[in-house]
C-alpha cells in the first residue's frame, strides 16, 4: 500500500477541539490537559490486557494498541490520545533486531559501533515501511474511529502521533540499549561527523516515515520525543542534532487539510527531557508547540521563545506522589505560569510513572477542567 | 579520638601548588589538571588492588584506600589526588544499613518512607562520627605522607578530600539506591518540608563531619559532589537543598591555616552534573570554585557567575572515546574558553568512564602541562 493515498487528513475533524486550537496558539475557554505515557502501565486494565503479550508484539496488534490507547482516555476524559507505541517500533518495521526487555527498555541485537556495521544497517531502506507499517496505520484507523465517541468527552477526540526524534535512536542504536550520558554515540558524533550525518539522516527517514504514517491515518497532531536530547550542549544539539530533527519533521510539514476556506498544517510537538537550554532550537527544528519538561517553567520557557510559541507541560511527575493539596496546588501554579505563552496544552514534565496512582490523573484533568 | 586535634592543617604544605593557586584564583603558568574518578576503575591496577574485596571494605581499609588515591597520581601526575572514597562511606559509619551493590551503586537495607523510618535514622547521632571516622582518617594521613614524593611531580601534590551533598545522599535515603528523577525524594521535598529540612540538616551535619575529618587529616581542599541536583528546577534547589549544602560546608569554612603572616581556608569546589541552570547558587552556599559538567562551556559558565569564579572543567567525557586529534582539539578549546574565568583547574565535565582508555587520560595530562 501507499501511505500517501490523496484522502483528506482525518484530522480536519478535530480542528475545533480544545487541543488543536491550542496547538494552533488559540486559548479555547477550557485549556486542554493530557500524559505523556498516559497509555500504560499506571492503568490497571492496561496491566491486565498486557499479560501474556510481549511490548513490541503488542505494538503491532492494531486492536490490542488502539485498545490500549483508548483505556485513558475513557478513564480520565483528557483531551488528546496519545498513540501506544515505542520510539523503536520503526527500527524493528525496518528490519533492525530490536527487542523491548522488561524493566531495561529497548535492546539491540547488534550495536553499531565500527563502519561495516553503519553500512550493513543504512542499507536497510526506509521505503520497505511503506509495506511494513500497515498494523500501525490499522491501530491508528481503529483508534481514530473509536475517539469519535468517548462518554464524557467534548466531540470527537484528537489523536496525537508520536515519534523518537533521531538523536534518541541512534544513541539506542550506537550503544545497543538504554546508556548513561549516550558516550559512545556522542563520541562517534565527533569523531567522524560523516558516519553521524549518514546514520542521523538514515534516522530521519525511518522516524519521519512512522510519523508522517500515523498522521495519514488519522492522528490530529504529532510530537517528536528527544528523550535523550538533554545529554547535548547546545552547540552539539544545533550542529550535529537539530538538522536531523528538522529533516523528520520534513515528512509531516506538508501535510495539510481545508477548513473554512484555509489550508492548515497538522500540529507538531517537540518535546525532549533536560532541555531547558535547548528550547529555541528544539522550536526552530520544525515544531509549533513546544514541550517543557518540569525543569524549567513555563514563564521562564516563555521568555526563551520570545513569548510568542504555544507551550505543553508541565506539571511534576513527582507531585503525583504527593497529598491532593499539595499536588492541586503545583497544577495551578503550572496554569498560572502558562498564561505568558500564547496557549498552553497541560501535561507533565515528563511521562507518567509506572507506579503513580492514575486516580491524581483524574483529578488533574477535573481541576483543570473546572477553571 | 576528637577530630579537632589543634594540629596545624597540612593543607599549608600545598600553598604553593599549582591547584591550590588556581582555587585560590590565581593563574599559575601551568594549568592544573585531576580527573573526577581517576582512582577507580578504569586503572588495571585498581581492578586487579579491589580483587576479592568489596567498595566500602576498600574505602574502609586504610592502606587500601591509599594506595588507590595514588595510583592515578603515579600513572598520570595529575595535580591532584582525589580521595577515594563514596559519598555514602559516612551514612555507612553513623549506623546506616547501606553497601554498595557491584553494577548497581549503593543499595539501603531499609528506605525512609514515612515518619518513624525518618525518626530512626535522624536518631543515629552524627557525632558518633568523631570515631567511627578513624579508618578514613587514618587513610587520609597515608595518603599525604605519600604524596610528598610522587616521581614526576613538582612538590607535594594536594589531596582534595571529598563528600556527597545532602541532596544526594537523602535521594539514596528515600529512594532506597540509584534513581530516575528521584521522585520520591522530590515528592516529600514538598510534601512533607518540615521532615524533608530535617533529613537535609541530618544528611549534611553527617556529610559535613566527613569532609571536616578529612581536611582536619591532612586533605588540602575540599569538594562538593551534588550528583543528583540537576533533576532539579532552580526554584526547588534554591529553597529545599542549596541551605543545607551550605550547612555542609559550614563544617569546613572556619578550618584555616596561616602562611606569609596571613591565614588562609581551604578551597571549597562545589560540583554537580546538568546543573549548568544552578552554577550561581551552587557558588553562593559558600563554594569558591565552581565544576562545571560537559553540557556548559565554560564562557558561558563564567559569565554567568560574573566572570570572577575560579572553575574546574569541563572534557566531555565521550571525547575519551574519540581519537586522540579529536581529544586533543576538545581539550585546547576547553582551555581557551577556561581562559575567560579568573583561573581555572582542568577536569572532566563528569567522571571517568569506567571503561576509558587510561592513556587518553595521561595524554590530557601531557598536553595541558606542555601549554
Amino acid at each position: 500500500m501507499h501511505l500517501d493515498s490523496g484522502h483528506p487528513l482525518a484530522a480536519g475533524l478535530t480542528h475545533d477541539s480544545r487541543l488543536i486550537r491550542a496547538y494552533r496558539g488559540d486559548r479555547p475557554e477550557t485549556t486542554p490537559v493530557w500524559f505523556m505515557r498516559q497509555a500504560g502501565r499506571s492503568l490497571p486494565e492496561y496491566r491486565e490486557l498486557r499479560v501474556g503479550t510481549a511490548m513490541l508484539d503488542a505494538c503491532l496488534t492494531p486492536a490490542m494498541a488502539s485498545e490500549i490507547t483508548l483505556q485513558p482516555v475513557r478513564r480520565h476524559t483528557v483531551d488528546a490520545a496519545v498513540f501506544f507505541s515505542d520510539i523503536v517500533v520503526p527500527l524493528k518495521l525496518v528490519g533492525v533486531d530490536v527487542e523491548i526487555v522488561p524493566g531495561k527498555g529497548p535492546v539491540m541485537g547488534a550495536p553499531v559501533r565500527n563502519n561495516d556495521e553503519l553500512e550493513a544497517l543504512v542499507s536497510l531502506d526506509p521505503a520497505v515501511l511503506d509495506d511494513t507499517l500497515s498494523p500501525v496505520i490499522e491501530a491508528v484507523r481503529l483508534t481514530v474511529a473509536e475517539l469519535a465517541n468517548i462518554p464524557g468527552t467534548a466531540g470527537p477526540t484528537p489523536l496525537v502521533g508520536f515519534a523518537g526524534a533521531p538523536f534518541t535512536l541512534a544513541a539506542y542504536l550506537i550503544e545497543g540499549g538504554p546508556s548513561k550520558d549516550h558516550m559512545r554515540a556522542r563520541a562517534l558524533m565527533h569523531s567522524d561527523p560523516v558516519a553521524w550525518a549518514r546514520l542521523m539522516a538514515w534516522c530521519a527517514d525511518v522516524t519521519g516515515r512512522f510519523l508522517r504514517a500515523q498522521v495519514l491515518a488519522g492522528a490530529s497532531a504529532a510530537q517528536l520525543f528527544d528523550s535523550w536530547a538533554g545529554s547535548l550542549s547546545l552547540t552539539d544539539y544545533s550542529n550535529s542534532v537539530a538538522p536531523a530533527s528538522a529533516r523528520t519533521l520534513e515528512y509531516v510539514h506538508d501535510l495539510e487539510y481545508s477548513r473554512d476556506g484555509r489550508t492548515h498544517g497538522v500540529p507538531i510537538v517537540h518535546f525532549g527531557v533536560g532541555t531547558g537550554e535547548l528550547l529555541k532550537t528544539m522550536h526552530e527544528v520544525g515544531a509549533d508547540t513546544v514541550g517543557v519538561d518540569y525543569r524549567t517553567p513555563l514563564d521562564v520557557a516563555s521568555r526563551r521563545l520570545g513569548g510568542t510559541v504555544p507551550l505543553q507541560g508541565n506539571v511534576d511527575p513527582a507531585m503525583l506522589f504527593a497529598p491532593w493539596d499539595v499536588l492541586e496546588k503545583h497544577v495551578l501554579e503550572v496554569l498560572r505560569r502558562g498564561e505568558s505563552a500564547p496557549s498552553h496544552v497541560v501535561n507533565l514534565g515528563h511521562g507518567v510513572p509506572p507506579d503513580a496512582d492514575p486516580e491524581a490523573l483524574t483529578r488533574i484533568v477535573e481541576l483543570v477542567h473546572s477553571r
